[in-house]
């Protein structure tokens, strides 16, 4: 294992065992001259979103405990960490991992292991960090407790709470409860951790209205938890949820303590579509596709990047140098058609797109390409790429 | 850079530069002890598709050279060349690097490789394989030239005809000749190869009469640009095309020298939609990705695999083992719901899903588990997976 020597991946120039995989450039590089089709970021819109977010949730007394899922970068991970995040969330044991191993010491797992495989990864990665995960069923319980029973380590155990996502969780007071008192019982491998209540519809919701409503319906019900679990004698230390659409209102809520927004920081076409509530909520994109035009037809142009380079389920990315838009996108190609101007780029001309959804694209490269201004600052490998298990 | 010590690539335990990043499965074990989400791969259906598809295409006198972009593996590319098989396509000059490596011996770049990065690894390359790329532009003649000028090496160079698909490629005859003309000026680096004339929407088309009819009028355009040609005394060894979708009908064109299907090997949902012309045309589903059920509510269950499983452009998974199906897909998630037997598989249990599309499902994963019967034969690394430059 790579051992972290700077605060910032050392220059990497190439994968090991796969010696074609070339990194698109080099730290010094006009942005001009990186190689296509290549995942690049703006640091100061990176370093204005961090700012922005983290600043108003600390004011609010919250936690920021960002999602790694959007970015899969340990380098990122650590500049958030160095901004005031407490720790990363990951959807993955694997991305658990993959982000301890860069130097992320506290980490939530919000989803739900399964099979023995996965709960010994997990009682191993937690005698390295300070590791919790989500349950929502006692089968999960009983498997993590077996893990767990002849390892040293410790696992903080969430319940996952449906807060109208209609996906993991469960939906009843009674059933959270009976969920903490069964992890109760495992201690001290397993402690009851908290809550973990997260509603991934909410966050896109076009209007503030239409997420207040649905963040103000969850904490009516999380409070009603609360009460239960306070009943039975059950402490709750941990609140968590929410994200890049509704963390103003989480802050709010008086109930939640720990936000964990992914998409903040990066910002995508799908968030920009979201109508902001407040005027200084606006956060900036920092993530961008740049691709190459390689064919000019009479009235269209081809760019070298399709859907092996951003990922198409919130809609074509949005092209930002000029008023051509993507007609349409195959596996490696985006057939681009002029607008107003009637002007399309040239052969070999460079061009960057905003991604519909930046979390499943950055997950098709494996290196990010950091700038400031006109220049590249550092290349980063996308740690965590890939790692789905 | 590894060397290749038997027809497959040895059992991997895990990427150097990537403990995290371990193989589901380990040949010997039963499919329904792998990890998940696993891509897995029958060995027997490849082979009966590989079969079925080599034979009618070499009895029509065609060579087949089967399209890398779609399964990413040397290892399938090895077993398509031992199955006779001519060498491979792909789409970038990054993968076509990694076949090489992987020990392919010929390649085609069926894509514009524009700016010097990529003119001058292609030059490279071609040292090591028979390596040809598409044109159509003389602004992609000129960097190729340049790239090759001082190299020793030299590249098949086939002008690229829009045929219907509305992406790359020259739509008209003169313009063939005059790219052609200008090809042959590069001599001995660069030679005029042949054409290329591909249209993706034809292979989708969902009859027989209608794949006929586009490729009919591929045939006649194409007879127009050989005649042109052969005037100017240009000779056109190789016309290549065609894929999963049309191969009975290039077969059959008596024009087209070379066939590229891609998905024909591992099969997808999306294909299986196309209506057989002919009963004995049927190929079988090899690829699917396993999945496990991580939370089951009252009238839903959740999987553990989502977007970063399995690529959603052509709509989303069929399941095989039950009759749930696929409600919604997330980042990491699918929702299923019962079908009409109300059952839903419980939590822990494995299913498998038939992915929308190969192509971009396969480009997900590090591990392609090929199995035969109830267990695993071997665990392949996806070698080209993520080369998009």
């Amino acid at each position: 294992m790579k051992q972290q020597t700077s605060f910032f991946t050392d220059n990497v120039i190439a994968d090991a065992d796969r010696p074609w995989n070339i990194p698109p450039a080099v730290p010094g590089m006009p942005i001009a001259e990186v190689d296509t089709p290549a995942l690049i970021l703006d640091l100061d819109a990176l370093e204005f979103n961090m700012n922005k977010v983290h600043e108003r949730l600390h004011a609010a007394g919250l936690r920021v405990r960002p999602h790694g899922k959007a970015h899969k970068s340990a380098d990122i991970a650590r500049l958030q960490i160095a901004f005031g995040a407490i720790g990363i969330c990951c959807q993955k044991i694997s991305e658990a991992e993959a982000f301890v191993a860069g130097g992320v010491a506290d980490v939530l797992v919000t989803n739900q292991l399964v099979g023995a495989i996965k709960t010994r990864r997990a009682a191993q990665l937690a005698r390295r960090c300070a590791l919790s995960v989500c349950v929502d069923h006692r089968v999960q319980i009983d498997q993590l407790a077996e893990a767990t029973r002849d390892a040293t380590s410790r696992i903080g155990v969430l319940v996952e709470v449906d807060i109208g996502h209609g996906r993991c969780g469960v939906s009843s007071v009674n059933a959270v409860v009976e969920l903490a008192k069964l992890i109760t019982r495992h201690a001290p491998q397993l402690s009851f951790a908290g809550l973990h209540a997260f509603r991934g519809s909410a966050q896109h919701l076009r209007t503030y209205e239409e997420r207040e409503a649905a963040v103000d319906q969850a904490v009516a019900m999380l409070r009603d938890v609360v009460e239960a679990l306070n009943r039975e004698g059950l402490e709750c230390p941990t609140i968590t949820g929410g994200g890049t659409g509704t963390y103003a209102l989480e802050a709010a809520s008086g109930l939640y303590t720990e936000v964990q927004p992914g998409s903040y920081v990066l910002m995508d076409a799908d968030y920009a579509e979201n109508i902001q509530g407040e005027n200084d909520d606006v956060l900036r994109h920092a993530l961008f596709v740049m691709c190459s035009v390689i064919s000019a037809q009479s009235h269209h142009a081809v760019l070298d990047g399709g859907l092996k380079a951003f990922a198409m389920d919130r809609g074509v990315p949005k092209m930002v140098d000029c008023d051509s838009t993507v007609r349409s996108v195959s596996d490696e190609h985006a057939v681009i058609e002029p607008g107003e101007s009637r002007q399309l780029p040239q052969i070999g001309e460079k061009v960057r797109l905003i991604p519909g959804h930046c979390d499943p694209t950055v997950n098709l490269h494996d290196w990010i390409v950091a700038f400031r201004g006109a220049h590249v600052s550092h290349v980063w490998p996308v740690t965590a790429r890939g790692a789905m298990f």
